[in-house]
């Protein structure tokens, strides 16, 4: 038998698997190709591989064969139980110290698990996040590598070679131990959630609101991408409300207006409730993409359900072009502030320690939220690496501040004209709600005394002898009822 | 050994296991009290249970052998490991049939499992929503049952006679199979968070926004609660804001404005993220209280981060008043057709039979969120119980079209004001969503299929032999990049 010469493994040939082997290949290594239905990787060779240096398996045993030691394994498979079965298929085949890599979306738990149980046989294991869709595959993804550390060595070259650049500097880097690569590109794709509602938003109210046409929309997010927006979704965005279908009209006018509502941001936002981090954003743009997908309902709705009396929109146009561009700009920076509150406690939860600067870098190109503004992000976060939140870095700050007044037009205006901002606004209640030393929680809290004996604590400007600091207290609101507080019924 | 005279049992002492105990005691029932500490039940029996027919129980196996047969043993005891560990303590001492019913805010997927395990052994299970805080308990609470439904006729005439009525009508019926009744409970819990933010949000408007004290405060809410927002937690908001410390002051501006993000409206949140059911308000009151109980990082926010240049008031108060009532009262109209929306997909995922008028008779009294509103809900369900939507109902319909322009200028003033509304700004945004027969999700079905491939669909209205109805279209946006559209890969 001849002495293996593949230096690297892929499993799973759809778009994203395809791209990736011809962007290794590109850059000198020998990739070898391996696909469930075999006679995918006979076209694959035979198309979109013909000329290359790349390799076919015809079973799993063959391709592990073919790679030297030790070997790197990638899967790019559908997220679940598909990847649990590869990584039963494979193991039976390979060495200590070989290296099984995820590259698929999978759940950031199922990537500990999975660490963990490879690394207890012997082997290690990566979960990588992998972001840039099909043209970030082809010519330099994003890549969020976590898991085994003793694996990053050996993919480290190949990984920062096909990766995409920023000057020289690779957008990959070990992000942490277990599932915090998966984890931060749960993240990623969860602000990318946030990104694309509040484009939405702004389109709908360019659309509805000002009554613009697709070339003037596009017009406008050209402008824009010239800017502190500019970024990979403003700039494809531009591209497709002018994109013309057959028959010259808009293409994007006729697509059904339904988005999926599962995935990878349904997770962020579920880990944000329980790790109790007000990811607002994240959470409005998944709730959308579910109103977005009830269209039936909603044009029954539509037919019955009136709206405000009066939408027209009386201002200056052109002002407000720029105080939408003020208000996509705020609303953003509000979302990633949002994305790195909740990493932080991750990490903590996790005991990852994660770079905030490296994170930032590897967001920076590649990837679907690539843009100028992660630039700024890592400045912040280089200049200072312990900054508690990105809204204090003075850049940031003044940026929010000069853009307020007219994200505050921007969101009053949509409530009186009636087009839906839910993203637009979040944004703006949590940054009213976080620049407040107190918030009306006051309230909310004698209220669960009131019912349910909860107890409540004094703010500590009013702490005494009587009420010393950080003590529970309950009143007898009503003259009636117990004076038990409640210890074991949490209603 | 005597015979048993107890008739009913009931274990933890807590407010509102005492209060439940002296309520069914009151109807002409012996009950038998059990805690875990015994000395618990002995002051019990010494002090509130003084003179009544209450037995106490030394023992789990006290308590059984004092219950007639079948017995019907309540927990109310801290939600998680303590039911089980109470469980598997009671079921060596049981007879088939006997019954167990977890009063306590169970996690409604603990219900559908305990009910599947004591069933399996003979034993019957009920998992029962309470609501109503310690004032219920004692004399009236919301109950929601569900579970073995053959469990039902025996705890039927206790739970009816203890619970709350309205005219002769009892706030209890069966819920439904397994875990109905904890989830109608959660949903209720979650309901409440929206109840109890929206009233936060409106508190804290006429107080930083109009500059009201506490006493005109509290004349408003005793003005609204003469009305339509008629309901408990307006009523005792009106008596909180009045309170005055021992120093005369009102005590809930000395209160710490940070409360709890635990618990069963964070599960209601993830529940509606995972049925895919727009439940904004419910996410937006969770993440209220994660924001307000980040205290010491919003001190230090408060300092670096400006509001707006101008943030007083200048119309008039009288009138932003009444708008603010408007406001508030079609808010929670969305918050409840939300709720409705999430538990009838529950009740598909669950194959629950769920009567809507009846939940909303549950809730009409001795609950958290009983209301006057509540008996509109259960007038409109019961005139249509096939209702699609709480908000196609006429009366209900027109009371949002009535109060909608109210409603957008108190969106638009909190906005200009910078005071944060996440709740009445995310119902304001559900409602221009829901009755938007098309929402910019097409933009974002592009977007998804420029970068990853994910293929979208055309509008019905533009199909046609090239584009048929229901089929998945992938358009290479940019001319070069893979045609194959990605089936595997789900970024």
């Amino acid at each position: 038998m001849s002495t293996p010469t593949g230096d690297f493994g892929l499993i799973g040939l759809a778009v994203m698997g395809q791209n990736l082997i011809l962007n290794i290949n590109d850059h000198g290594y020998t990739v070898v190709a391996y696909n469930r239905t075999v006679s995918k990787v006979e076209h694959f060779l035979a198309n979109e591989a013909k000329g290359t240096k790349i390799i076919g398996a015809s079973s799993i045993e063959d391709l592990v064969c073919k790679l030297k030691r030790p070997r790197k394994i990638m899967l790019l498979v559908k997220a679940g139980s598909a990847v649990d079965d590869f990584i039963e298929q494979i193991i039976p085949h390979l060495d200590q110290g070989d290296i099984i890599i995820d590259g698929g979306n999978s759940h950031f738990p199922d990537s500990i698990r999975r660490s963990k149980y490879l690394e207890e046989k012997g082997f290690l294991f990566i979960g990588c996040g992998v972001s840039g869709g099909e043209d970030g595959a082809r010519y330099g993804p994003s890549l969020m590598p976590g898991g085994s550390k003793a694996a990053w060595e050996h993919v480290k070259p190949i990984f920062q070679s096909i990766a995409a650049k920023v000057g020289k500097e690779p957008c990959c880097d070990w992000v942490g131990e277990t599932g915090a690569g998966h984890y931060v590109k749960m993240v990623h794709n969860g602000i990318e959630y946030g990104d694309m509602q509040l484009i939405c938003e702004a389109y709908h109210l360019m659309k509805e609101g000002l009554c613009f046409d697709h070339d003037k929309i596009g017009d406008v997010f050209e402008f824009w991408n010239k800017g502190e927006l500019d970024s990979f979704l403003i700039d494809i965005t531009k591209d497709i409300v002018r994109f013309k279908d057959d028959d010259g009209s808009p293409l994007v006018e006729k697509i059904k207006d339904t988005a999926g509502q599962k995935g990878t941001g349904k997770w962020t936002a579920i880990s944000s409730l329980d790790l109790g981090v007000p990811v607002t954003l994240i959470g409005e743009a998944v709730y959308s993409r579910t109103l977005s997908s009830l269209k039936d309902e909603r044009v029954r709705a539509s037919k019955i359900l009136p709206g405000p009396k009066n939408k027209k929109f009386e201002g200056d146009k052109d002002l407000f072009v720029k105080q939408l561009g003020q208000a996509l700009y705020a609303s953003k920076l509000i979302s990633y502030a949002q994305g790195f509150m909740l990493m932080r406690e991750a990490a903590k939860d996790h005991n990852w320690d994660l770079n905030n600067a490296g994170i930032a870098l590897m967001w920076r190109g590649g990837c679907i939220i690539r843009s100028a503004f992660l630039g700024d992000i890592k400045n912040a976060y280089t200049k200072n690496p312990k900054l508690e939140n990105l809204l204090f870095d003075p850049f940031f700050k003044k940026a929010v501040d000069d853009a307020q007044d007219s994200w505050r037009q921007v969101v009053a205006q949509a409530a009186i004209l009636g087009i839906p901002t839910p993203a637009l606004s979040t944004a703006l209640s949590f940054y009213d709600g976080y620049r407040h030393e107190r918030l009306p929680a006051n309230l909310l809290q004698a209220q669960r005394d009131y019912f349910g004996a909860h107890t409540f604590r004094y703010l500590d400007e009013y702490t005494d002898d009587k009420h010393p600091k950080d003590t529970d207290v309950h009143v007898n609101w009503t003259g009636h009822g117990g004076n038990v507080s409640s210890s074991a019924y949490l209603a």
